[in-house]
């Protein structure tokens, strides 16, 4: 699939990303974008992140090969509905989303039957937001997943992959359902209990936070809005994450009480070096041999 | 307080460092060191962290200014026991626990009246352990919290605060009960937060962790038994601080179940908002100008 025209809905962090990244990997790739701020759109030319700014969804895809979702998730659906008859067939569309359900059931019910979409999850970002902390290496070494049902095309779908491994990126693919049950459990309720980790805290404990605190709450700096999005939507999966959670604290609270030392080391140390595989495997990811 | 001859009980990451940042800063200052590992104290030799290996705690602080007990917390009863004996009237005895009710109780108790104990917790460190990784500046603009009582030397507490400012660190006063409190919200649970969350994952769901989730369980990659200790050591609070976390959980979990918008949205914003201050704060600390 040769890429000679992408269109990018919502041009942020992760949608001016896509577009710088694409139009250095791309040769020859003009890059639409669209954003409802005349500021957002001015300063995507600015750095480069798209050609052609547009103030409407619908003016932006028209006659492109790819069209990129990269507004919030509650948004996807006024932008589906949108596009849709704009779009001329043949058209893939894909998305950058944290969660999959809901996006991949829209789309399969708003978009024309000739219109091909594919979900991914690109696992990139910043706590950061704007357009102006786009960069196009943002996707090199990190994980996309994409979630294909069985209405998805299968050519479709090879050419949203090979996009995303155009923008450095490795691939998993799972199913919506699965995608959203375990991003809850290594994503979803991370953030959201580093946000509960800083609310809890007195005013007088703050100032003696160290470096552990700030690392073990950095993801909670992202922003409000977008989290709060994320959360709601995938709010059966996270309500379930956190019942695996709590049960894990009533174990670590039973050990604490009943003082049992080698059992409450070996609960310490088995999630260490849980940990330090981790690491590892990813850093071979990044740096293979 | 002129230290020409300072002693290190347990020469590991924090103890080495203690050392080599003694021996470049404090001219003319001698240190022994005891570790019951041979091979612990030659590698203290080789990296220079101490100038004088001593097999028995008692014979490493003989003739000494300045003692600083480096071992976990759950030997400091036996050091303390060890050292009584041998320690000249006028010495100062300081540690580096991380929990601090326990190590002043025993102190007082156990140390003859003529000997000085200043309760001392250095907020620095790595996940790594053992001499290897000792650094003379893993001290420099972190945040030493003393803990003294009614019962603590005001020269004593004087000449301790001055030399953890001598390796770099900012100084706080708290009692050893408001430090126990405080730290099990802000370092204590955090920690066990993070083994529970790297527990609880699924083999599925791992391999999809980011940046994000590394980031927010790297202080779950520390030793388990040295955790252990201090979690054991500081139950109590760490169990009212599971029981505030608790409630913060409870909160989330009600405006997810009632799809508050609003409400979900500002409670994420508070806690972004609250980390960037936090965030802004230890740069300032790092940073005055």
């Amino acid at each position: 699939m040769q890429l000679t025209r992408i269109s990018i809905l919502g041009v942020g962090l992760l949608g001016g990303s896509v577009g710088l990244a694409a139009k250095s990997l791309l040769t020859s790739c003009k890059v639409s974008g669209y954003s409802h701020r005349p500021s957002t759109l001015q300063t995507a030319l600015d750095v480069g992140a798209i050609d052609d700014p547009h103030a409407h969804p619908a003016d932006a895809v028209r006659n492109v090969d790819l069209v990129v979702l990269c507004t919030p998730v509650s948004v996807f659906e006024d932008m589906l509905r949108q596009i849709g008859p704009a779009l001329s067939p043949g058209t893939i569309v894909t998305d950058v989303g944290s969660t999959k359900r809901s996006v991949v059931a829209l789309a399969e019910t708003l978009l024309p039957r000739e219109v091909h979409f594919v979900g991914s999850h690109p696992m990139a970002g910043s706590e950061k937001r704007g357009v102006e902390f786009a960069r196009p290496d943002l996707f090199q070494n990190s994980l996309c997943i994409t979630t294909p049902t069985r209405r998805t095309d299968k050519h479709a779908l090879a050419g949203v992959e090979t996009f995303w491994q155009t923008l450095g990126m490795s691939l998993v693919r799972l199913s919506p359902g699965d995608h959203d049950r375990l991003l809850a459990d290594v994503s979803h309720l991370p953030h959201a209990l580093a946000a509960a980790l800083i609310t809890m805290q007195a005013d007088q404990g703050l100032p003696l936070a160290g470096k552990g605190f700030l690392d073990s709450t950095r993801i909670a700096g992202g922003d409000g809005a977008l989290w709060r999005d994320i959360l709601l939507d995938n709010r059966d999966n996270i309500r379930a994450s956190l019942g695996r959670l709590r049960h894990h604290l009533v174990i670590l609270e039973k050990l604490l009480e009943d003082g049992h030392e080698q059992a409450l080391a070996a609960w310490l140390d088995q999630a260490a070096a849980r940990r330090r595989d981790l690491l590892n495997q990813k850093l071979r990811e990044v740096n293979p041999d």
